[in-house]
């Protein structure tokens, strides 16, 4: 994991770089969706939470989405985002095993209903990624 | 940490265990506040949250607390039990920095309210944890 | 219980009437604290909550308290208008041990801290209605 | 109504019990839907709301569905869970006119725009109600 | 902007012109969808939010609109409600720029899912007016 | 009204100067409560909200405030950051007739109760501010 400040980068750079590791395509596509509608925030969104927040050396990045499947599950008003980051907890080595988990705990501090919901999408990512790895797998064979 | 599952222990014992483990007198001092409005639910905290969710095998607790912290810091409205859980992160072994960290990702999710917000209830539980050292400390001294 | 509709009373004095029914005292002193700084919303809050909604003859008070314990409970974030509500639950037939289950249930719903601090709201409504009870049971007596 | 504890029942035997009573079809529905991803967090959601809680004596199953449908619809971010209550409401013995009213009033306690959404999730229940009467009223006919 | 009580108009009367000023179409389709399930409730809708809150003098359209989308998007659960009104922030005066900024500020309060899904209902709301337009040139020139 | 980008300023620089503009001595009370718990969460705090956002030419700082009032009273739990910026809506230019505007319109999005408690918190900013203009008033006379 990269969360290291390389000497001069600006916030921009840095948030380029976190956000491509953690968030991977999904990111980018929020990002691009940003570019007609206000091009600035789709800036803020790289830059605050990427180049500042999950940058920050004091956490690594398998806690911090640890921390954020936690709070997406449990606020649970933000389905598209608890998706991308589900997919961004994988990336930075969560298993779908410890995710599950974190989801089901949920239900403890925000109701069975958010747990559910969160499951749901869970099933639904996983869903996702395991036809993108048939398809590629294919496509390989081909 | 514990987290197995004992031969034979009924749910409300693994329960007990694993509260005493985690909260400590503060999970004690809920479950008697409980007693005379309502003695099942006090059971029901111990034996669904702590024996059959905290005790499961597939994420440790460190993990579960990172959680915790993160989502009663987005959901910002139950700052007693955000105040239990910033001190069971201590007893399951984050340190002090590693809770504000996880407070202040949460400006990312839930705003900077609800951040704010509880970095002031660590900074609260962080200072009055001090005051008993000392005045442990004093005790041990005299 | 009342809810009829008087031929030719207006929604404020209907509003009026189901809110000292309900609420009681705690009601008043909710509407004598808007008089400085928003007379206009006390008028509001006895017309439409009170004038139009718990006077529709379709659902008793009984169920309308058991619909709005949960749901401040739920919501966890109104402490102040849980609290008098608990005391309108009581007004219009509800039980203590009644109310409890209403505020335990809310943890399959909305999580235990919602439904932990119901339960204090209710034990402290609970306790201040003893000591008043206690206190006029003295005054008969001297 | 059962809510009654039959002596050497488990917990999940009553909840499965309760479960089937109170949300029939899409309780079972949702159970089935989690067996893939976290069998055991199916196994808690029969154990402890349907278990525990909605078997309690303290409350029928009519109040309790009131409760439910209420938080709900101020919660305003759980539709499908909602959904589920709405039929479950009807299952033990809430009129749809009642249903109506309990989500109305929750316009005082959450706004108008969870009132809105609750009414429009209680329409979509009545009216798949409503074809499914006809469409099994049909093939008795056929 | 109107805003002024007309002598003699009943409520109703005063919340159907602001309802049709403010929210044109879209708040028409709302009422008329209440129509066959809670005909009281459209009329409350009426009555309410638009003859008593929005027709009071002390605060203009455009600003009581820029609250409305504010708080739509900061709570996150009311996707229906905050494109009727981000079109109603147009209606009344705003600027596309506008209800762009005060979406963007949401993330300071309710963190960036909350301004990121309320910029795209804003983006959807922009696409769809645009289409009208076109469409009704198209037909002009035809 | 500054929002504007000083040639070669700073995020901090600026955002120090809008936080001073709009918070006064209540913003830089919350930035002092950080220095010792976490400052690069104070620094955070300048430079997002107000150097990014708060400074944009796009809205002005009285549009902002309604939408930050809105916002903190409909979301409902953060009472401490709603006060400061009832204060913050007088220092860019609102009437305190506005503000209670702003506030009572939220019950028709977030509830009566949040209006309540949002109307509640305006009371006692009024009435501090009342106090200190008094005292202040008493010191030049004597």
């Amino acid at each position: 994991m990269t969360q290291n400040h390389t000497a001069g980068e600006s916030r921009l750079e840095r948030g380029t770089r976190a956000l491509s590791e953690i968030d991977g395509k999904a990111g980018e596509a929020v990002i691009s969706a940003l570019a007609d509608i206000a091009p600035d925030f789709a800036r803020y969104v790289i830059e605050f939470p990427f180049g500042d927040i999950y940058s920050r050396p004091g956490l690594d990045l398998r806690a911090r989405e640890i921390a954020t499947v936690a709070a997406l599950t449990a606020m649970g008003n933000a389905a598209p985002q608890l998706k991308v980051h589900i997919e961004a907890g994988l990336n930075v080595g969560l298993s779908r095993g410890e995710i599950t988990e974190i989801i089901m705990q949920m239900a403890v501090y925000a109701g069975f209903p958010a747990a559910l919901n969160g499951l749901f999408a869970a099933k639904e990512v996983f869903a996702r990624l395991d036809m993108e790895t048939e398809a590629s797998g294919r496509e390989r064979l081909a």
